[in-house]
This record gives C-alpha cells, sequence and structure tokens, in this order.
C-alpha cells in the first residue's frame, strides 16, 4: 500500500493519500484547498490516479478541495449522505465502502462532533476525523453536534476496534502524527469517564472559541470550497 | 515494531520514537528541548523504557533534548564521533548499530550538511537527518558543511539504498511526513544534477539566512542542551 500522510500547517489538518500500488487508483481524505497544487504533483510523481477526494465531515477550521481537486482532476467527490451536499458525486452511508482499486474503506458513521461525521476503516488503521483525536475529541458545541451522539460514536464503534488499530486523525495540534485505540482507550483524558451522562456533562462544560475560518469555511465547504469566498 | 512521528513546529523537525515491542527498550532520535515532557509522558504511556536519545547531528535550528533526557530517565546519549561532544556517552562511527532490544539501526556517515552528519539505517526505512529532505537537501553552507561530501553521501551513499526504502527525514517545512529513496532520486530537484561539479555549484549558489536560532542552539546543543542559554 502507498500512503501519505500530508500536513497542513495553517489550520493542522492531516490529509490522507491512498493507493494500493504504484501505478493504480488514488484516495484523498480531508485535502485542504491550499495544498492543491502539492497533492496533485504528489500524486503525479507517485504516478497514480486520483478516483476519489472524500471529506470525513463539512469542516469549520479549513476550505476543503474536492471542488479543485474535481476540476483539476476529474475524481468523484464523497461526503456522507447526512451532509446532504449537492455538489457532490457521491453520498455514502454507513456500512458502504469507499474503494480505489483493491483497497475497501468501510465507512462507519460517528456522528457527535457534527452530524454529518464518519469514519474510515482498514484493517489495521481508522481514519477518525474530527471524532477521535490523539489524547482528545472533536468539540460538540456547532452543526449539529451532540455530546451524546459523539459518546456513543466513541464507545460503541471506535473503541470496540482492535486495540492494535492505529488511529488517523484528521487534526493534531501537538505535532503527535498518529495513536492506536489502545492508547486512546487508556490515556485519552475524554474517554476516562463513567457513562455517557459524564461525557456530556464534560463536553457541554468546554468554553471554546469559534474556529477563526468558520464563517468563511462552512459555506465554502457546503459548495465544494468553489464559493469565491474561498 | 512501535514507530512514532513526533513533529516540533516551532522548528519543523521530526522526532523519532522507536522500539521493537511494547514493553521493551525505546531509542529516540533527534528530541526537541521543548518536547521533553511530552516525550517522557509518551514512552510511559507506551510502557517503554528509553535506552538511547540521539542526534543525527549538531542542529542549528532548535536545542537538543539529550540532556535532559539523560537527566530525567537516566538513558544514554550518542553523537557521532565526529561530532567531538564531549557530554554524550556513546560516540558512534559508521558501521556500527544503535540498539534497543533486538531493533539494530546500522549507523551510516553521511557528510556534508555538517562534518558530523550521520543517518541510520533500518530495513525498510532510513533516518537521514538534514542529509536528505523531501525533495531537498540540508544546507552546506555552515559547520564544516561540505557540498562535494554532501554529493558523496547522498549519491554513494543513501541513493544506492533499495528505492523502496522509505526516507524520515530530520525536518519538512512543507507539511510532508515520509518519502522513498527511489522518489528523491527521481524527483528531489536537488538530484537531477549531471554530477558532483554540478552539484556543488548549485549548493555553493544558495542565498539563505542564517537559522534564527543558530547562536543560541550550536553553543547549546555542544553542551547537550543543557547550557543556561538553553
Amino acid at each position: 500500500m502507498i500512503f501519505r500522510q500530508l500536513f497542513d500547517r495553517s489550520s493542522g489538518t492531516y490529509t490522507y493519500l491512498l493507493a494500493e500500488r504504484p501505478g493504480g487508483e488514488a484516495l484523498l481524505i480531508d485535502p485542504v484547498l491550499d495544498n492543491t497544487g502539492q497533492y496533485v504533483r504528489l500524486i503525479d510523481e507517485l504516478d497514480l490516479k486520483l478516483v476519489k477526494a472524500v471529506d470525513t465531515h463539512i469542516h469549520a477550521d479549513h476550505v476543503t478541495a474536492l471542488g479543485a481537486l474535481r476540476e483539476r482532476t476529474g475524481c468523484a467527490t464523497a461526503m456522507g449522505a447526512t451532509a446532504r451536499i449537492e455538489c457532490v458525486s457521491v453520498h455514502f452511508h454507513e456500512g458502504e465502502k469507499l474503494s480505489a482499486d483493491n483497497l475497501h474503506l468501510d465507512v462507519i458513521y460517528t456522528p457527535g462532533h457534527t452530524n454529518d461525521s464518519y469514519s474510515f476503516l482498514l484493517p489495521d488503521r481508522v481514519f477518525t476525523g474530527d471524532t477521535l483525536l490523539i489524547r482528545g475529541t472533536g468539540r460538540t458545541d456547532f452543526q449539529n453536534g451532540d455530546p451524546a451522539a459523539q459518546y456513543d460514536s466513541l464507545f460503541n464503534k471506535l473503541l470496540r476496534l482492535p486495540e492494535d488499530t492505529l488511529v488517523y486523525p484528521a487534526h493534531d495540534y501537538n505535532g503527535m502524527t498518529v495513536s492506536t485505540i489502545g492508547e486512546e482507550k487508556h490515556h485519552n483524558p475524554r474517554l476516562q469517564v463513567s457513562d455517557m451522562q459524564a461525557y456530556v456533562e464534560l463536553m457541554n462544560g468546554l468554553v471554546l472559541d469559534d474556529p477563526r475560518m468558520m464563517d468563511i469555511a462552512i459555506p465554502a465547504n457546503r459548495a465544494c470550497g468553489l464559493l469565491d469566498a474561498a
């Protein structure tokens, strides 16, 4: 497998490039508009063909490259069905697969950070978007966020994966690049709660500023990043 | 193998944590002083014992955590023999191995960026310090840098590794986390030269500012990061 983790320093976003083999089909998870040229160049250098650009959810902190990548490469664009985004060509649901050649990502619906948050699973790793971060979890105070739903996504879905499953989140702000389900289960401070009610109280007690880019990013991302504002 | 790439955002430095197995011995490559607490916590959470902290060379852009890690964990500290650093307990040479349990890194002497630059090789990956960067190479204009020596290190040592060898550098400023020898051979603009003379001219023609931290970092790093200035 070809696997590349790419970091957008200004928003702290991780983008993932995946392909089964050199010369084959590629898939991008959570690409950032400002880095479109970098992705296209890298995909070309690796002799890959981008077939799908996918967002884990509607991001509030950066503008997506989905639309720009579709225009430059002709790739399909994909978001979860609950996002109700008209500009994408694929609206995926839990239980479906996102594929590039024989690489198949299982779609898991993991609402809570937003009501359109999904995770993607390979046999040895999971892409958790903003649902499960390294030693953290995504905030639940806007975009139909719901801490009870997030508790369910975390405890009844993601944390039930094998403990050695690698965790690749959509962000990190502390220089961490990867974790495992076991590590987060045991050492993520947000996951040491006794029950759902305690988690809801913890999340509702957070006092957080709005993301800097929010007023630009959300409307732009509803248009696949192709609004003039973006 | 347990493998963690950690990123210091202020200096763009990559630090690598390696261990053969949970509960076993760990080795850190190019740790940054400001992040010492993060390393110690992570090593503890992963149930590892730090046995060795290693610098690829005397860094000019950040202060090393070697001394602080020795004080906090009792680990050995290691630098290449040509660095002539009195505060470290291990002075390694080309052809020797740096080990943690049954994980053995082969030491390769790769001067050019500095005259104390070394790379470390595992069967599937190489840690290249500032010698080979992703789509770049380390500058050669101070600390006994030598573009002809760097050409030799690159073309006669690193680029002779199998093309699928993963390349993990000490820095990246463009959000790239990993590359391969084949990718750099074919797509690194600095490596598309016809011969050593052309490489020397290319490197000598670069006009670069001194690293921001240089006047603090170099003397501090000669003292394993434990100078008051650090």
